[in-house]
Order: C-alpha cells, then sequence, then structure tokens
C-alpha cells in the first residue's frame, strides 16, 4: 500500500548520510512516496538547523498531509524548542490522518502534543538508524507496515524468567499460572530521560491509571533509578497501573558497583508502587523495536511468560476504536 | 577554635580510604575533634550502607551536637532516602547550632531541608576529597574556618572577561563601569543534576527573588543544557534575579559539537530569563571551592570584573543578621 512518508529532523543534525539515504531507498522500494523536509539535513553546532529551522520543520511536517512524518533521527534539540511548537497544528495534522513517529528525543515532542492536545503519536523507529540499517530490523518492519496497512492491533513479548521470578515473589503472587489484565489503560512514555527532564513542566501529560514504557541508553543504573525517583517523588509513578521496561543499553557498570545493576533498581522500584512491573518490552535504542501508540487506551495482558498491549483495529486514534482482543489480534510477537 | 566535627556519609561508599584518614588528621591536627560516625565507611553495593543505614547516619549527625556535620563524600543516594529523612530533627540541629556541609549529592539534602523546613545548610567540602587531598587547597580551607570561626561574612570572586563581555552585551549594558547589586536575595543551588532530578517533587523549595547558584561534573553541555530548560519551563528560573554558574568540569566535548558548548548554554540562557547570569564562582568539583550559606539571605554586587555574595556577620542562620557590607566584610576572594 503505498504511502506518503514525510522525513524532517526536529532534534540532532544527521551525521550518518549513507544511512539517511539508505533508509530513503528502503521505504521507497517498498513503494512509498517520500518527501524530504528542505532541512532535513541542515546543521547548526549539533542540531539540524537553529531553534527556527527546527521549528519550521516540524509545522511543515504538521502541514505536509503525509501519512506519517518520519524522524530522521534523535539525538537531542527538542526540550529547548518546545514552547515554540504550534500544537494546534500538529494535532489537526494527526486529526487529518497524520502518523508522528519516532523515538528518544522525539519523546519530547510526544509527552508536549499528548499534554496539550491529547493526540496519539508513535513510538517507533527513526529513518536512519532504522530503516537506514544495512539489513533493517523484520519486527521493526512488520511493525511498521500494521501502522501503514491499518492492520495492527497490539504488540506482544516474551517476559524475561528473571522478571517473572520477581514480579511473583513482590506481588505474592505463585509464578504457575500467574496472569492478569489491565484493560482500557492509557499507554505513554519513551526515553526515561526525557520524561524526567519534563517533569514539573507544562509538556508532561498528568496521565492517571496509564501503563508507563520506558527505555534509555548509555544510563547507568544510579541514574535509571534517580529519573525514576523523580517520577516517583513528583506522584507519577503512583498513577500508573503498570510499568513495562523497555531496553536499557550501552551503559557500563564499575568495580564499585559491587552488584548494584539495573535488576536492583527494577527491585527497588516493585517495592516502592503498586503498579505492576513488566520488563522485556522489545523498545528502545535497539534494532528489534515494536510501535506503540502514545496517548491511547490499550489493554495489557499477561499470561504466563507472554505478555500482550492490545489496542484494537484501529479506525483513527481518536478513543473510537474496537475492543481489543488478544485472540485474534494482529500483532507481531518478539521474542 | 577547637570545634567538634560529625563525619558521616549517606550517599556513596568511601573508596579512597586513605583520603578518609589524611582528612580526619588534617582536621584534628588544626586542634578539631573529629568524630566519625559508626557506618560512616560502611558499604552496600554502591552505597554507604543500606538506605535504613545511611539514615540512620544523618539522624546521628543529627543528635551528635557537633558544630560540623560534614560529609565523608558525595556520590549518589540520597535521593531515594529523602522521604525517610526526619526533617524536623534536621531542623532542630540547626537551631542548635550544628552545621550542615557538603556538596553534589548532598544538594538533594539540602534542597530538602530548606523546602520542609527553611533551615540554612553550607555547600562546601567533603571529608576525603577536600580535606583529605595531598594538600588541601588555601581557599576552601580559609573558608571553612571562616564558618568555624563566625568570621565569614561573604566571599567574593573574579568574573571572566567573556562573561562581563556576554552580560554585557545581552544586557545592553557598556562594560565600563557596568555594576549592580542584589539585596536580600535567598542563595540556594547546588548540584544541578540533583536540582533538575528534584523538580515537581517537594523537595524541591519554592524561593521567589533569589539567587541561583549551579555547578556540575562529567555532564555535557548538552545535558546541562536540557536541565536549564527543565527549571525554565518549570518556572523556577523566572523567579531568579541571579543564576551564577560554578564549575563544570571534567566533561569532554565531541567533533559533532561544531561550536555547541558550555558558553553557547549561558548565552542562550540569557536570551531566556530576566536574571542577571553571571559565571565564574568558585564552587563545583574542583580544589578551590569557597562555603555557600543555602537558603540565607544574601547580597549579590557585581563591580566590573568584581562579584561578591555578602552575607554580613552571623549570629545564626535564621534571618537576623548584620547588614551585609562588602565594604569591611570578612572574605575570600578567589581568582
Amino acid at each position: 500500500m503505498k504511502k506518503h512518508i514525510y522525513i524532517y529532523s526536529p532534534s540532532s543534525a544527521v551525521r550518518d548520510k549513507a544511512g539517511f539515504k539508505r533508509g530513503i531507498k528502503r521505504l521507497e522500494s517498498q513503494g512509498h512516496e517520500v518527501e524530504v523536509d528542505t532541512d532535513a539535513l541542515a546543521r547548526h553546532q549539533r542540531f539540524a538547523g537553529d531553534d527556527d529551522t527546527r521549528l519550521a520543520a516540524i509545522h511543515r511536517a504538521a502541514a505536509s498531509g503525509a501519512d506519517i512524518a518520519l524522524i530522521s533521527r534523535g539525538g537531542y534539540g527538542l526540550s529547548r524548542i518546545l514552547p515554540g511548537i504550534n500544537y494546534k497544528a500538529v494535532s489537526k495534522a494527526i486529526a487529518g490522518g497524520t502518523r508522528f513517529v519516532g523515538l528518544s528525543d522525539f519523546t519530547a515532542f510526544q509527552m508536549a502534543v499528548m499534554a496539550k492536545t491529547g493526540a496519539v503519536t508513535w513510538a517507533g523507529p527513526a529513518l536512519g538508524e532504522d530503516f537506514g540499517a544495512e539489513e533493517p530490523d523484520d519486527i521493526m518492519e512488520a511493525c511498521f507496515d500494521d501502522l501503514i496497512t491499518g492492520q495492527g492491533e497490539g504488540t506482544g513479548w516474551q517476559l524475561p524468567k528473571s522478571a517473572i521470578d520477581s514480579i511473583a515473589t513482590s506481588q505474592g503472587k505463585s509464578m504457575a499460572g500467574a496472569g492478569f489484565s489491565i484493560k482500557d489503560a492509557v499507554l505513554w512514555g519513551g526515553n526515561l530521560a526525557m520524561l524526567s527532564s519534563l517533569v514539573g513542566t507544562p509538556y508532561l501529560p498528568a496521565v492517571k491509571g496509564g501503563i508507563l514504557f520506558i527505555e534509555d541508553v548509555a544510563e547507568h543504573p544510579y541514574r535509571v533509578e534517580r529519573m525514576l525517583t523523580q517520577l516517583l517523588h513528583a506522584g507519577v509513578l503512583a498513577q500508573q497501573k503498570a510499568i513495562v521496561f523497555g531496553q536499557f543499553t550501552n551503559y557500563s557498570l564499575v568495580p564499585h558497583d559491587k552488584g548494584f545493576k539495573l535488576a536492583s533498581v527494577i527491585s527497588w522500584l516493585q517495592g516502592k508502587v503498586k503498579a505492576r512491573v513488566l520488563t522485556g518490552l522489545p523498545f528502545g535504542h535497539v534494532p528489534t523495536k515494536v510501535l506503540l501508540p502514545v496517548g491511547l487506551k490499550t489493554t495489557l495482558v499477561v499470561e504466563g511468560r507472554d505478555a500482550f498491549l492490545l489496542w484494537g483495529h484501529l479506525d483513527g486514534e481518536h478513543g473510537h476504536h474496537d475492543h481489543p482482543s488478544h485472540d485474534d489480534g494482529h500483532h507481531h510477537h518478539a521474542h
């Protein structure tokens, strides 16, 4: 199904131009019309153009009428331009059918759009690192196709065994036959550093009874804990029904950690919140990433080691969608 | 003047035990009675004991009746135990004459004490890295002596030339004869990562018309900017009369910064706030550090390239102190 995909750069300057070009070719080879923003390769210092340039790029993406507005890459740069975004224009574009897709620094945009308008965006791939990879990941592409074709009804993954054990232990449940579901809870989240950097600002949505997913890269577990502590002490975590850890990658433990590691942080967190704490979500700074609707009501189902996030067949992401069912839904199960 | 100094470890485990011992000897050689908390050298993972151990150490420091409660070191560990601190006990200790001194991770404690009780603590040295250095810094020691003897009435430093230029430029003033003063403004701040990690929580004081000082270590300028953006978007910076940059050290610029550096961040900030933005304060993760009263009303005076923070002769830090005068005050001028 041929779609119109708009590529733009709201954050850091594109450095891997070969990857950028490969990504465009990959999408074109799948039959899509790829429109590249005039400043997609702009550079000002470490940014993809100065603040006004990047704001204009966002607004051109919103005005493009594209089916998908896909970031070239993440990096850093959205935080400081959040006050300059025309949220009404973005929300109007989303209502008109444009799906904004991205991750990492893009979490700031997604949170701000959700806080200001309630509109749904998508946590998913970036052009360069994902579609521009020498061999793009199958599951990443399949999830993207689902979005494009409107087939996606959810996603699933296998919980790591150690996490199941700790869930069972901390929540006083026997492992055998452990299962639960959380219905119609707003899915939200993204990059943890971006989420914590928005606490106390007008750009973090106030989500009650939600399912919060998080990921990060190159952050030592003590920093992950400090960021979670901010969300905890700000009262954000107490409002969630589930906290889902995606992939935390590319950090190094040091000898004086003496056993302190990410699992220590997860275990500590489980003692601090009533929310279900799950791990292993295939999302983050890794090739195999699912595509998640940010701001949409979803249902979380856990059966033994199988976890599902379900949002049913979408006929627009504005709240009215089929009731999710994981028995016959079309979703990609990543292991 | 012999004083009672209590050493305790509220954050990371002490690793440099030689420095720890040297620090104690240094203070003892100056005639002080040094009392070492029973768990000052405890270890649990990367922490100086588990959460209960560190909380108990803080409460023993508060109950010690010491003149100075000095941290062994910073690191990480205070964030997650903030809800367990008995702030009444700490405030009572401060009213009784105990001065809590420290920096870095300790900023979390200082902010929480200020938010919960309004009591004054001191941003200054740690035992190991400062008094335990092979050659402790003269100015650090002189400022500490001032606190001990009650002689301190302020501190001064020379503004970097480039900062003067940028102040002059951004604030439309001629450099020659530039000068101003900000009277009776609450001085507060410390480590920027800790400050930003407290935004939106009950542990960040709401300071209006204040003088905010900041420092950090091993944080790239883009991260410094992101942290400042959080304080900006949360409305904290708009409430301040001055923002004073201390030392930002031990980070590495990368080729793709392409000219983006700490000065870019400072320049950007100057365009976003009405507050005076000053730089060069000798405080941070550096040997030469002044001692600053956190939560106390101070007067900031700038005359040409000379900057002064003045709090007058202290007869207790509870608001009633002599009116500051930089003409005859006893303060250490660091270049």
